[in-house]
C-alpha cells in the first residue's frame, strides 16, 4: 500500500500558497490518520474518494506544482481535466463530483459509470479535499444538542439528561458531544464492543448492564451537578418500552442505530447478535418484518416520552419512515433534527467553519483557538467546545479545528487569521473551508432541506448560486457535488475553501468570500418565508431586492 | 398589455455598460418582436420566461439600475434574491433558472412549484436574457446542411438537392437555411397556409401541387445551376414512398414533422387536415396508432432511400422511435443531426457565437459582419452567411447576428469589436454571448450529447465546471439551468454572456472568457476521446493534464 501524508512546514512546493493548500490537502484527505480507505482514494462516507485513481492522484500533484498563479485547474469526478488561463482572483481549483442529468441519477446509472472509470463519488469533503477526521461529527453534534438546550431549556443543559440508542460510527460521537454541551445521557447499544471501545477512547464515562445501573449513576451524577455518559448494553427498543412504562422522563430523547437498514442496521427485539449475524448471511430479508416491528415499539415510546414531556427527534435515520411502514400512523409527530435545530442556526447564517494549519503545527492550531475566543468574546458554548476540543479532540492529520460561525463572524475570523500569518504568528497559512452541509450550500429534501417552510425543498438553484457567487468573490476552491450524504439522486451540493496567505489580496478575497457565503444562506432562508433570516438579513445589511424595496 | 422594449442609444441608464447591458437585454428579450407572449413573460420555446412575474422583473429593472460597478446580482428562476460584493472582474448578475434536486425533477414537481411562485421554466436563452429572435434557428439549420454538404459533398452543395418534411415554426426555417448553404429543396408540407406563409415572408420561392411538378421545378434550377425550394402541398409519408418508389434519389433526406406529438404533430396518411382536427377535439387517443403507422412508412422510405445512397438523418423529431414502436426494427439505421453533424463541430470548438448592437443601430451590425469578414478572410461558408444574413434576415428588437465560430475566433472577434468600441466606430458597446446548445455547455442526453463515444451522455460535471469557468473568467452574466429543449429531467446546461464595452477590462475579459468557453467544450470532447478534439486542443495549446503527461 501507498502512503500518502501532507508535507508539514513552511517550505513553498508550488507557486503560491493558494496552490500549494490545494496540493496539501488532497494528500491530507488521503492520510492514513484521516482517510478510512486510503488505498482506495475513500476518504470517508462508504465510498467518497479524493481523486478517480492513482494516476489521476498524481496527475493532480504535477499539475498543482506547475500551475500558474493567475491559471484554474479543471477537476471532474477526481480526474484533472484542463488548465485554463483566469486571474489571481479567480478560484485556483474548480471541481464538478458525481453530477449526473436528473433522469439519469441513479444509483445504477453511477456504478455503470464509475466502472468504465468516467466517475467518481465525491461525498461532501472528500471530493473537495477539506475532510478533516472524526472532529467533524462530534462538533456537528455538539452543536445540535447545544442547539436543543438553547431551544428546550433557556440553554441550560445541567442536571438535563439525554435517552439515545447506537454507538457506532457516527452515533459514537454523541455521549461526547452531550458531556461537552453539558447533558449527561444514557445511549442503548446492543454490542458491547462498541461501547467498550468508546470507553477506551474517552468518549463515553461508564458502562451499566442493567437499566437499574444506569439510572442510579445518572442520578447519582446528577444529584451532584455533574455531567455523565453512561452506555447501557441492551437493545433500544426493549430499553425505550421500559424507561415509558416506568414513568421515568428523560429530557431529551433521539436515536442512532442504524434504523436506515433494517437488514443490517437494527437488532430485533428478542434477538440475540448472533442470531442476527447468522441470520444476514441465511436469509436476510426475513430480517425486515421483525426489525421494523421492533422500530415501530421504540417509536410508540418515543412518542409516549414526547407526550410525558420530553423533547424528542429523529436523528437522520429514517427510523420515522420504518416505524410509519409498521403502522406507527403519528410516527411523524416528532421532528427531524434539521428542522428542529439546524434550520433556526440556518437562518441566521450559522453552519460549520473548519480550518487547518498547513504548517502541521499544533500550535498553530492553539494559537487560532486563542484568537477565535479574543474576537468572540461572548459565545459561552463556543469557548466551551474550544476549550473541550483542545483536551479531547486528537488531530488526524494536519491539526485542524471546527466550530460553527455566522456570517458576522466569519470574515472577521478569517481576517484575522489572514493578520496572524502576515505577522508570523502562525507557522505556514491556515485554509479555511466548511462541509457542503451548510447554510447556503445545500439542497437535499430529505435532510438539509427537509420541509422548508414555503416547500422549496428540491430547488437547487439555490446550491447553484452559492458555487457561483464563492467562485466569483474569489473562494480558493470551488466544488458543486451531486449525492453527498444521501445519495444519487437526493442531494446536490457546493462548496469552497479559502487561503489565508497573509496577504492583502488574501485580504480582500476573505472578506468577499466569507461574508457572501453563509449570508446567501441567508438570503435563501429569507426566500423561503423564515423570519429570523429576514430579520438576520436586516443585522447584516444583507441586501435582498423582494424585500427592500 | 405592458410594452417591454430595450432603450436604444448611447445614454447610460446604469453604473456602466456591462450592468446597463444587462439591463437592456432582459428588456429586448420581451420586445414584442422579439418573444412569443410578451405579456406573459414567455420569450420562446412553450414557457421559456424572462422574469418570474412582473413585480420580479420591475425589481430586476430597479436593482440593474443601481447596482456598484463591484457588485453581483443573483437570480434564482426569474426571481431577484440578493445583492452582493464581489470585483469588477466578476460577472455581475449569477442565474440559476429551474434547478431541482434530481429525484424531484419531473415537469410535475415543477409545475408545483410555478403554481406556488417558486420557480419559472428558464429554457435556454429565455431565462439567460439572450433571445435574438428566429435567427437563431436558421443559422443553426444553415449550419447543419452546411457541414452535411462538407462531409458527403466535399463542401460543394450546388445542383444537390434535400428532402425534407414540415414547414412549421421552426421546420419553416429549412428552405431558407438550405438555399443559403447551396442546396436545393423539397419540402413537403400538408398545410397549404404554410406554405403561403413562407412564401409570403421569402424563407420559401416556389409551391408545387404535385410531386411530378415539384420534381419539374427542382430538375430546372439545378440544369442552370440555380437553387430553388420548392414547398410540395401532400403528406410527407405518401410523398417519401412515392420518391423511393420511383427510384428519385435526392442526396440528403430529413423531417421537421413534429413527430414528437402523435396526437397533434403528425397527419396520418389517407386522412384530411380537417378529419384530423376534429378527431383531435372528439378522440385524441385514436390518432396515436395511425400517426405511427404513417410514420413508419415514412421512415421505411427514409431507409430505403439511405440504401440508395442519400445522406439521411433525424433533426431531432424523434420520428426513429416512432417508428421503432410501431415495428421498424432498424428505424435507428439513421443517426440523429447531433453526432452526424453538430459532434464534429463541437469537437472542434465551434458553437453558436451570437451578438447584439446595444445602440439598436443596424449599422453597428452591418460594421461588425464586415469586421468579422476581415478577421476570418479565409471560411466561405461565413461570409456566405454574413452575406445572406444581411439581405434576409430581418432584425427584431435590438439588431443582433449569429453565426457559428470556434476557440481560435471567438475571441479575436470579441477584442475587435471591443477596439471598435473603444474608438468610436459603433455607436454604443456590444453584447456578445451564445445559446446554452454549445460545445462545452450542455449534458443532454437525448439531444446534444447522444451517444457520445465513451458513454458518457449524462455526465452534467461538464456543463457545471463550463458555469464555474465562464465566471471565473469574467463574463458579465452567467447563468445554468434545468430542462431547456427536451424538458425537466432531461438536461442541465450553462450560458454565458460577456459586454464589450471598449475598456482594456473588457478586452482582458474577453481574451479569457472566449477562449475558456469553447476551449471548454474541446476539452470535454477530448476527454470523450474523440480525435478531431485531441487534434484541436494541441492546436489551441489547450493544456489537457491527463493527456500533456
Ligand atoms: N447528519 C445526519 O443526519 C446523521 C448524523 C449521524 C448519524 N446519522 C444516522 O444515524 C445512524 C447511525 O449512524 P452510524 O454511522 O453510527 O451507524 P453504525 O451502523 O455504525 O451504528 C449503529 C449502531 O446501532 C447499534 N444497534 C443496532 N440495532 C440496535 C438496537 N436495536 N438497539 C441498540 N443498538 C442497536 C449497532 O450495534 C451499531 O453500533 C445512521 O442511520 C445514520 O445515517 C445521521
Ligand atoms: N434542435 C433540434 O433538435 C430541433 C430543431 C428544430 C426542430 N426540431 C423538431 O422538429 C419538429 C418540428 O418543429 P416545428 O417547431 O417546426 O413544429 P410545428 O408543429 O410548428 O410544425 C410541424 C409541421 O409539420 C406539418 N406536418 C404534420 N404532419 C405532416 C405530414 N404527415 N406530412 C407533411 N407535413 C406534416 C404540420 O402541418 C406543421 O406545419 C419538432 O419535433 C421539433 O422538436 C428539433
Amino acid at each position: 500500500g501507498r502512503i500518502v501524508r501532507s508535507p508539514h512546514g513552511a517550505t513553498l512546493h508550488c507557486r503560491n500558497w493558494l496552490i500549494e493548500a490545494a496540493w496539501r490537502m488532497i494528500q491530507n484527505n488521503l492520510d492514513p490518520e484521516v482517510a478510512e480507505h486510503p488505498e482506495h482514494l475513500v476518504v470517508y462516507g462508504g465510498m467518497g474518494r479524493a481523486a478517480r485513481d492513482w494516476a489521476c492522484f498524481d496527475r493532480i500533484l504535477a499539475t498543482l506544482r506547475e500551475l500558474g498563479e493567475d491559471e484554474t485547474l479543471l477537476v471532474q469526478s477526481g480526474k484533472p481535466v484542463g488548465v485554463f488561463r483566469t486571474h489571481v482572483d479567480a478560484p485556483r481549483v474548480l471541481i464538478a463530483n458525481s453530477n449526473l442529468v436528473p433522469k439519469w441519477a441513479t444509483w445504477e446509472h453511477f456504478n455503470e459509470l464509475d466502472r468504465k472509470g468516467l466517475m467518481m463519488f465525491g461525498q461532501m469533503t472528500a471530493g473537495s479535499w477539506i475532510y478533516i477526521g472524526s472532529q467533524g461529527i462530534v462538533q456537528g453534534t455538539y452543536e445540535t444538542f447545544t442547539a436543543c438546550a438553547d431551544r428546550h431549556f433557556g440553554g441550560h443543559a445541567a442536571r438535563r439528561w439525554i435517552l439515545t440508542g447506537g454507538l457506532g460510527g457516527m452515533g459514537g460521537a454523541q455521549p461526547l458531544a452531550a458531556t461537552m454541551a453539558g447533558f449527561s445521557m444514557m445511549a442503548v447499544e446492543c454490542d458491547e464492543t462498541r461501547i467498550d471501545l468508546r470507553l477506551k477512547t474517552h468518549y463515553l464515562d461508564r458502562k451499566a448492564a442493567s437499566l437499574d445501573e444506569a439510572l442510579a449513576l445518572l442520578n447519582a451524577a446528577r444529584a451532584e451537578g455533574r455531567t455523565l455518559s453512561v452506555g447501557l448494553v441492551g437493545n433500544a427498543a426493549d430499553v425505550f418500552e421500559e424507561i415509558a412504562r416506568r414513568g421515568v422522563k428523560p429530557d431529551v430523547v433521539t436515536d442512532q442505530t442504524s434504523a436506515h437498514d433494517p437488514i443490517h442496521g437494527y437488532l430485533p427485539q428478542g434477538w440475540t447478535l448472533q442470531q442476527w449475524r447468522e441470520r444476514q448471511r441465511s436469509d436476510p430479508q426475513s430480517i425486515i418484518e421483525p426489525a421494523k416491528r421492533s422500530m415501530a415499539n421504540q417509536v410508540r415510546a418515543m412518542l409516549a416520552l414526547q407526550r410525558a414531556g420530553a423533547a424528542v427527534f429523529d436523528y437522520g435515520n429514517n427510523i420515522r419512515q420504518m416505524a410509519h411502514d409498521a403502522g406507527v400512523i403519528d410516527a411523524f409527530s416528532f421532528p427531524g433534527f434539521v428542522p428542529a435545530y439546524i434550520r433556526p442556526l440556518f437562518c441566521r447564517g450559522y453552519g460549520p467553519f473548519r480550518w487547518v494549519a498547513l504548517s502541521g503545527e499544533p500550535k498553530d492550531i492553539h494559537r487560532s483557538d486563542a484568537k477565535v475566543k479574543e474576537l468572540i468574546p461572548d459565545d459561552r458554548h463556543l469557548h466551551n467546545w474550544l476549550d473541550l476540543a483542545r483536551h479531547r479532540i486528537t488531530f488526524q492529520g494536519l491539526p485542524a479545528r471546527i466550530c460553527w460561525l455566522g456570517p458576522k463572524d466569519r470574515y472577521r475570523v478569517g481576517l484575522a487569521f489572514n493578520e496572524m500569518v502576515r505577522h508570523g504568528e502562525l507557522h505556514a497559512p491556515i485554509v479555511i473551508g466548511r462541509d457542503h452541509l451548510d447554510t447556503g450550500s445545500v439542497a437535499s429534501p430529505n435532510r438539509e432541506t427537509e420541509a422548508m417552510r414555503d416547500g422549496s425543498d428540491a430547488v437547487s438553484d439555490w446550491p447553484l448560486l452559492n458555487a457561483l457567487l464563492n467562485t466569483a468573490s474569489g473562494a480558493t476552491w470551488v466544488s458543486f457535488h451531486h449525492g453527498g450524504g444521501v445519495g444519487m439522486g437526493y442531494s446536490q451540493h457546493a462548496g469552497q475553501v479559502i487561503v489565508c496567505d497573509g496577504t492583502d489580496g488574501a485580504a480582500r478575497r476573505i472578506a468577499r468570500v466569507l461574508f457572501n457565503d453563509p449570508a446567501s444562506g441567508v438570503m435563501r432562508h429569507a426566500d423561503a418565508g423564515y423570519e429570523e433570516a429576514l430579520a438576520t438579513a436586516r443585522e447584516i445589511g444583507l441586501r435582498l431586492p423582494m424585500h427592500d424595496a
